[in-house]
């Protein structure tokens, strides 16, 4: 808007993102059609998924900044779970129903535990005791809390025997398209998004580099990348969790949630790091959100629409337990307003316990 | 007491409601002896509920302005629920055991969560964010998480195969008598109100109309009234369910819970229109506070004593668990402070969740 | 530091304190080797347990005001579970598991119920509404739920029939290690405390008034004494429970945790009837995190590495589900900010309807 001095299209990171991109992209191919060994086929794959997440949330940013704050919200809530959405599908297409539902839990564990955990502990150690609490924030603990708590009704109604028990598949699509409503409804509240305690700071703000065209291309072959790449990621779980002698419960709770994760939890950890604590609790409180009212229904609903190894809201019954209890927690902890290093040590610390007790298969 | 001018003892809307209560009774008494279709005389009789509670209510209102904020609190406390006491005792003669238990979890549910997002919606629709958290509307939430979480102990103690496990009536029984206890101990709690947090704001102060006679005298025949359509309500109420294919548990959890506090929930929802969200939320929490402290103890200690069908705190498992959850949710936002139509709209999602998890019988 | 009076070393409540220790620790003793009847005996191993705790309380605090609050606390954290812990190790010699066991959360509860309940009634009853919640209290309230949901977690995963079931042990290990490295890391927390708000106010602040000599060796006596003390009254417990028909689970959630914890218990009660409602509540949360961090994982540990009868972190599932229940009350309780006596009767109602629960055998 205002004029500036003539900018580069492509800055230095931007290059880089790109080139490593390209080239891991390339390499988990000749991984996966070479026959290489498939713990190799797995890192690489990894790798190359979590770059093209880093891509698409950079592309959708250089879009969003276009159509003001909310928008790329918005997009950000649609497409920023993308690669995990491939994962999710084709680990259905192979039958590893278990891992899907581990990772949909573990995906909101890992950022309520580990990550709000990593963050408290940098931010606090780096600047003291921080700040939360917001209106806003408070607001997006309050959704998630009700959300993650409505996506967990099914399994309680099934694990307690009661005789919807037997309605499991349709009591699911039921829920799941409760849980979609919801999310369409939480449009508006979050376009009418203020930027002053959801985004970066003015000083952060940048105008927009790419040229619209070069944005959504990009955005595209991402997004295409990201479902061939999430295909050889699958293929290369298999042998990789025999191999290590991983239980599918782990795999998925743990492996495929932080791999798929990775790069807005590094983004949360780092906001701490640099003292934006209410930006970064926003960013990580948001994920769980996003994956109880679109990941998990969407799924729910695609597995049975397009005949995949069905998936349905009916967790596990340790994963309903600690899922709830994590909700809980980190809901107080954000009413409570403020975090230490301290408690920040004591969630990861949480996050490593109920990871070991998935670990035995 | 400052000179007015004569007001009508009856103004417009009290005759509407004595005659429609009159018309209702009527009918609903004819459709009861005159072996009506079932389903006519369901829907006529919780009519004549809603309207007998109603008027219950507004002769309340009327006797306690006579003696301050605090008697007119304490008598709704003992009167509010009198239209319920009277369709669980009947349905506990008529057997219906899991009716009357599946009612009083869903009553606390209704408030907690349909009638709690109900106001959120329209008070967030009408008027942007409300306030809620007064020291006393903090003080209510306590009592009430507390109560209820000390009325959900016989069940655990059941479903977890402890050794008391055998002593399911005896110990309901001793936990009935700590609660109803609690309350006789909240009394001067209730007594000492200060009009200017749980009462509507002054303008709507108004002097009683009616003469003490005719308020003491309304009461007593819609309480004799109460009594008689509450049989027929239930005596309805079997045909009906048997009719449409409802589970015992769905009815009671929905359709009982919902009619018998009919009049309750509509004042909930009147008052947070009208940006009175403080005001609303007392009336919406304190609800589950009087069937945890007195309606649920006082049916067991009744259905003991009068030899009725053998009511105990002993509810079905996913009744518990949906019961602490919800009242854990109302807990951390109304401690939270503030409210959104949004909010508002997953608590309604929510308990249709919940309430279809029960449709199955 | 100041230029005072001379002080005696003995003050006259100091003189009591060791007159009545030595008195009852010889009747304890004589009850015990002089095969008195058993009932006696416990009752004076009790009281003589409950003195004890109280000498090293004293000299723990006469020892650490030489060192500045911060030490006093860790120094209270390290010993003043020390009679706590002789208990229990002698209960696990004696194969007394369940007492054990029930002991941990008992005492857990009596504290977030019994105790805190009857500080905010004393409280409340003599001040009116009491104001909690300063900051650090808040850090106490997380790190408390934290650790004490960390340690419920390998009871969850045994009873909901994970695959980590069979390695009940090996999980428990690990956990402890955790939770013990938690102990570690809190450490400098704990040191850095700021008197202000842990501590009681100034105008309560005494020099020390024992030479060092005399803190160390009243500690030293103190200890072994303890460790005599605790052999009696377990070896006293065995045949009392019988003749009283008493469960192993209600006498260790009940009196165990009660007698061994008799004065800190009291401490907190009389903190809040002077009107010192935040230090109360300081100390009443603190026995807690110090119960989950340290002296649980400890006897798990130590029960392994001696051959004592095998203690692990799965507790019986009513157990972990009230401490799950209790934990979260307390925390909401706390982050309200503010107490008064009915939530305190409430609180009080709220144990006595759980040990209620355990009662039968």
């Amino acid at each position: 808007m205002t004029a500036t001095t003539a900018r580069p299209v492509l800055i230095r990171s931007d290059k880089l993102l790109l080139g490593g991109a390209a080239a891991l992209i390339v390499l988990a191919g000749l991984a996966n059609y070479g026959g290489w060994a498939s713990g190799l086929g797995f890192v690489l794959s990894a790798a190359a998924m979590s770059v093209l997440a880093a891509l698409v949330g950079l592309s959708v940013e250089q879009l969003g900044d276009r159509f003001g704050p909310g928008a790329t919200g918005v997009l950000q809530s649609a497409l920023g779970n993308l690669p995990e959405l491939f994962i999710c599908i084709f680990a259905l297409k192979a039958g590893l129903v278990e891992v899907v539902q581990a990772a949909l839990i573990g995906s909101i564990l890992a950022n309520l535990l580990l990550v709000l955990g990593l963050a408290f502990l940098v931010g606090g150690l780096k600047h003291g005791t921080q700040k939360l609490g917001s209106e806003r924030a408070r607001t997006i603990v309050v959704l998630m809390m009700l959300s993650v708590t409505a996506m967990a009704i099914p399994s309680l109604t099934y694990h307690l025997h009661t005789p919807a028990e037997t309605h499991e598949k349709t009591f699911s699509l039921i829920v799941s398209v409760i849980l979609l409503g919801l999310f369409a409804l939480s449009l508006p509240f979050s376009l009418r998004r203020d930027r002053s305690d959801t985004a970066p700071p003015p000083h952060e703000k940048e105008e927009p580099r790419w040229p619209i065209g070069m944005a959504v291309g990009v955005l595209a072959v991402a997004a295409v990348a990201a479902a061939f790449v999430s295909d050889w990621f699958v293929t290369a779980l298999e042998p990789a969790m025999d191999a290590a002698g991983i239980s599918e419960a782990f795999a998925g709770l743990v492996i495929v949630a932080i791999a798929g994760n990775a790069i807005e939890n590094v983004v949360g950890i780092q906001l701490a790091a640099k003292g934006e604590s209410e930006y970064a609790f926003s960013v990580v409180l948001n994920s769980p959100i996003q994956i109880a009212l679109v990941l998990a229904p969407l799924l729910v609903i695609l597995s049975q629409v397009f005949g995949l190894a069905t998936l349905t809201l009916v967790f596990s019954p340790l994963l309903v337990v600690v899922l709830v209890l994590a909700v809980m927690l980190a809901a107080m902890i954000a009413l409570d307003g403020e975090s230490t290093w301290l408690e920040g040590a004591t969630l990861v610390a949480l996050y490593a316990i109920i990871a070991t007790a998935f670990w035995w298969g």
